[in-house]
Parts: structure tokens; C-alpha cells; sequence
């Protein structure tokens, strides 16, 4: 967020990617209500508050917004510029990209059972499904995501609402769950009125059977449960709610100069190997890096102005937010400049 | 600020020594009342909020303040260490010094005028001389500082009071103020009573005799006034309040090694060329150096790491002020760890 800030003082439009469905990635994600105490200026905040105080901030640079999308490609083009794809089809063109990120993207984590991935996206989804009316429906998962989503799906059934599906279990390996004491209740009381089914076990393999249409088709899970007996669980529709965790995903897939899992960047610049290319936070290495919110945000800072010169193609001095009229107009705190007359 | 802030995290305690009276430096002093935009996190600030808000996060590492002094000798000592020497003669001795600064240290402006330096300190002051009873004082400046100064003496006149001048000139090289209104009021009701004079004229040269103790004496100023004519005058003291100016000052003498008027430091420690001196903040330069107020949070960390792995002797792992108990504990959020039963 702080690199489209400091984009914006350059005079250059951002849009913002992230995997998340939301903006602020992992101090949103895995923070977001716990302190940090080292954001300078600010004794104490959540992760959420720094989420929403940069948002404040960027308000009035309104980068475009692309969200809960990955990129998925990035590839030079012969003027210089770079095509990027998104896992959600968008195609932009740029001649800067800033890779901003910690580990790499925040995606859910996937099944690992044999076969699994030919059913991923028609009938095991690592999110909602499409609709559920009729179907045998399989909620994978231990956290409030999984349970809320099976008091939903269960609600609709008991209701004889006409989208219900024809069944809701909730798959998890114990029969504990971990969410709201409210959610709990309600778990419980679906369950006693046998609209929602409870299963404890684990996904040892899947049976499959020749689909109508010609591929297979996902049939049962065979379970191995606590008390060591196995248990063949039909469904048509599995939806699995196992947490995210970040990922490094296709950046180690566009020939970067890597050192481990991190981008080498020079902290002069912040660029990557490739020209047009930087990398800020926790992804990337250089001497002396310390992964720290505020290191991150002199990256981005150092970034944006590298950026600005190589576009420009001309030497850019600091400009001060205190001082500078131009940084004081883009940021919307005094009036736009007046065009002159004679300019068209 | 944040140096001291960054040292505590590291365990190690701070002594703050500053030219100014008051915690803040260029902040407080140069924009301590203007906004600034471009702190990570706060839209918007004051130099002198952002000022407070350092001195809230620092509040658990109570560093030592040496305020109102002047770093003025700097030497290697045979352990490694550091002996500092202020202009208040504050010694200190410490294995790692920190240049946190901008320019330098902000010092008043001294009048430029032939001979003036042997009055210096005696008859020549550029703050509040000592007692200035029966004396015929001179203050000297158009701002503020001045002009409060001038009426506190003035009045002082006016009421008979025991310890009054005898005589308070104000000399500015114009005949207009720059003071809140209320000030400028006084300043005319002074003035019309005929308490204190005030006179526009620049300073050409010193008048001098041999004084009764043996070293000469200033008697008198001599003075070009707007109109081209020259004025002499008399006086015993002069208070000159010409603003303060950032002055490198005798950092430039410590041999350490500097490109134009900036220290060279290891972007990767903030090292100086010299072993346990490092250099934070607009004084220092390195590829790609910004000056900017957030790039030097960035640089107190890494030097903050630097001193102490130097000190430990050490490889030190980054900690979260989130998540661990060590920080939260220096930070005073969570009780101090209960010291072993065994230990002394």
C-alpha cells in the first residue's frame, strides 16, 4: 500500500494485485488483530489498523484494484514493457512492476490426496461453490470458515429453502471445532435436528466413477476415522476450508535472480534483474536486510523513485510533502494547478 | 528518536545529546507547525506531533537527555571505545555512538562582524545574557525571540523593577516585526513610553576601549542606517537573536571518511569509516540515499542491529514486537520475565 503511495508522489498510477479479496495482505491476514509496536509514530496498532491508516493515506493516488487474483504471468514485451496476467484473466501492461509481498501470495491450502487436483475447480473448491440446490455437499474444515459455511448450507436445508442442497456434512479430522461460542451453538443445534451431519476423520484416498459427460467424476471419500475403521463418505461437491498460506507461487517462475526463496534487489534501487522490475518487503535480499514493516516501506520509497527516473529518463530530486505545492496538489490538500488558457 | 527507540529493542540504552534545548531537532524546529504527509501510517502530521508521538513510542527506553549541548570532542579510546566530550562538559564513554542528525546541530547564527568574536560570551551574547541590571542592552533580530525579549526587558524599565537595564534598544535592519500581534502591540505601547527604543540600521563595525580588568571592551556599535547616514550606538551588552541555522560543526573533524558534506556509511550497517560510529538521517550518504524522515527509520534499525551484533559479538535474528515475549517485556506491555529463584 505504501508503494502506491510513493507512487503517487511520482505522478504514477498504480494497480494494486493481491490473491486476498481484500487489501493489506499479511498484516491484514495474520495479524490483523494483534499489535505491533514498531511502526515509527505510532506506539501501538493492529495490523488491521496499519491496513486502514494506509489506506487513509493512499486515498488520494485510487490505485486500481485487483483483487483475490494471483498474477500468473509476466512476460517481456520488445518495447520494454511487461504483460501481466492475472489468474482472473485480467492483462495489464506496465512499464514498472513492483513485486510487494512477504513470502508470496496468500492462497488457500489445497487437499494433498492422490487424484485430488483432476476434481479441483468442478467439484472440490478451496472457496464457495457454485450453487448447492440437490447436491450432497462435503464442508472440509475446523475454523470458523468451515463451520460458518455448514450452518449456512445446513440453515437452507432445514428451512427447505428451494437452492438447499440434499445434504451437509462437516469433515474434520476431530470433533472439535475452533469459532465463535454463537456459531457453536448453532452447530449443534443443526446437528441435534439432523440437518447437518458431523464427521471425524481424514481423507485417505477418493473413489471416482465415469461421468456422464465423458471425464470422471468425484464419487466418495474414503475416510480413515479416529477409532482406526475406515468410512466411504458420498458427495458431489467438496468444499475445503483449510486455511491460506503464503506461497511463492510463479515468481520463482520468471527468471529473477534469486538467492533461496528471496529476489536480489539493489538497495540503491530496489530493482530486480530485470529491467522495470522491483521488489520490496519481505521477498526480497540484499546486505543487511532485516524483514521489518518499515524497512519495507524505505523500499518502496527508494523504489518509486527509481522507477520515476527510469521512466522519466531524467534525475529526480526529493521532494518534500511539507514544502512542495505539486506534492501538496496530488495529494489533494491544495488546489489543482489551473491549466493555462492557451493549453489545450 | 527512533534510534533510541530501535536500541531498546535491542536491549540497549541511550544517551540523547542534542545542540537544541528541546527534544526533535529539524522537526520540531524547522516544521515543528507544518504538515507533513509522508509518514508510513499517518496521513497527516505535524513535525511537532510526529515529535510527541516518538517520544510516546521511546517513553519505555528513558534514554538519558544531554540537552542544549553540543557534541564537541570525539575520541578513540585504546578498549575500542568511544570518549565524548560535549560543550557542557558532559562526558560520556560508550562503544557505540550514533549520528543521528541532519545537517549538524542547529546552533544560532552569529553576527558577522569584524572583532565581534572577542566579545563573545562576554558582552556579546546569542541568548539571554546573564543579569542586566543598570546596563544599556542591545537585542538584536526582527522575529520573535527577539521581540519578546525586548519587551520582557522594556517592561521591566518601564515598572522600575530592581534588576532593570538601563536603557533596552531593539536593532533590526528594518523597522518591521515579525511577531504575533498581540507582541507587536506591546512593542508600540513600549515604545510610545519611551521604555524602549527601536532603531533599523545594520552593523558596520565595533567601537572599542580598553576596559578596567585589561581586555578591551565593546563600547558601542556603529550602525548604517536605511537613509545612508551612520549612528553610533553605545551600549554594555548585545543579545543578538538572528534565528538558528544546522551547522556541520566539528564532525567534520573527527576523521571520518565523507563524500562533500554527508558521512559515508555500509548501507547494510550505517556504519561509518570509523569502528562503532555510525551515521543515521540526512547526514549521512550511500547509492541511492534520499533524505527523507522515513528512509532514516529504516537506517536507525539496521544500524540499531549493526551495534548489536558488534557488541554480542553475535549473529542477531529478527524479532517481532507481535509475537515476542523478550520485546513486549522491554516495552513494558507484558510484566518483566521473574528473575530465576537461583540467581543473585
Amino acid at each position: 500500500l505504501f508503494q502506491v503511495f510513493q507512487l503517487g508522489l511520482q505522478g504514477i498510477k498504480a494497480h494494486v494485485i493481491d490473491a486476498l479479496p481484500h487489501a493489506g495482505g499479511q498484516c491484514a491476514e495474520l495479524y490483523g488483530d494483534k499489535p505491533i509496536y514498531d511502526i515509527p509514530g505510532i506506539p501501538v496498532c493492529t495490523g488491521q489498523e496499519l491496513v486502514e491508516r494506509l489506506l487513509a493515506q493512499i486515498k488520494p493516488f485510487a490505485p486500481d484494484w485487483h483483487l483475490g487474483q494471483q498474477v500468473s504471468q509476466l512476460a517481456a514485451q520488445p518495447d520494454g514493457r511487461w504483460l501481466l496476467a492475472t489468474t482472473q484473466r485480467t492483462h495489464l501492461l506496465a512499464r514498472s512492476v513492483f513485486i510487494a509481498a512477504g513470502v508470496g501470495a496468500f492462497v488457500p491450502r489445497t487437499l494433498k490426496v492422490e487424484g485430488i487436483s483432476a476434481f479441483e475447480g468442478s467439484q472440490v473448491h478451496y472457496h464457495h461453490s457454485g450453487p448447492t440446490a440437490g447436491q450432497h455437499v462435503v464442508v472440509h474444515g475446523g475454523d470458523e470458515p468451515a463451520v460458518a459455511r455448514a450452518i449456512t448450507l445446513a440453515t437452507a436445508l432445514q428451512q427447505l429453502q428451494p437452492d438447499a442442497p440434499a445434504s451437509v456434512t462437516l469433515l474434520h479430522r476431530r470433533d472439535v471445532f475452533d469459532a465463535p461460542a454463537d456459531l457453536l451453538a448453532q452447530l449443534q443445534s443443526l446437528k441435534a435436528s439432523a440437518a447437518l451431519h458431523i464427521v471425524a476423520g481424514q481423507i485417505t484416498h477418493l473413489h471416482a466413477a465415469p461421468g456422464p459427460l465423458g471425464p470422471p467424476q468425484l464419487t466418495a471419500l474414503q475416510l480413515a476415522l479416529p477409532d482406526g475403521s475406515t468410512h466411504t463418505l458420498p458427495l458431489d461437491t467438496l468444499e475445503a476450508y483449510l486455511g491460506i498460506s503464503p506461497r511463492l507461487g510463479p515468481v520463482a517462475e520468471w527468471g529473477l535472480a534469486m538467492d533461496k526463496k528471496q529476489l536480489q534487489v539493489d538497495p540503491a534501487t530496489f530493482a530486480t534483474s530485470a529491467p522495470g522490475i522491483y521488489a520490496v518487503g519481505d521477498i526480497n535480499t540484499y546486505p543487511g536486510k532485516r524483514k521489518l514493516i518499515l524497512c519495507a516501506f524505505h523500499e518502496a520509497t527508494l523504489a518509486a523513485y527509481s522507477a520515476a527516473e527510469a521512466i522519466s529518463g531524467q534525475k529526480i530530486t526529493v521532494q518534500y510533502t511539507t514544502t512542495s505545492p505539486r506534492l501538496q496538489q496530488l495529494l489533494g490538500v491544495l488546489p489543482a494547478a489551473t491549466p493555462s488558457p492557451a493549453s489545450p
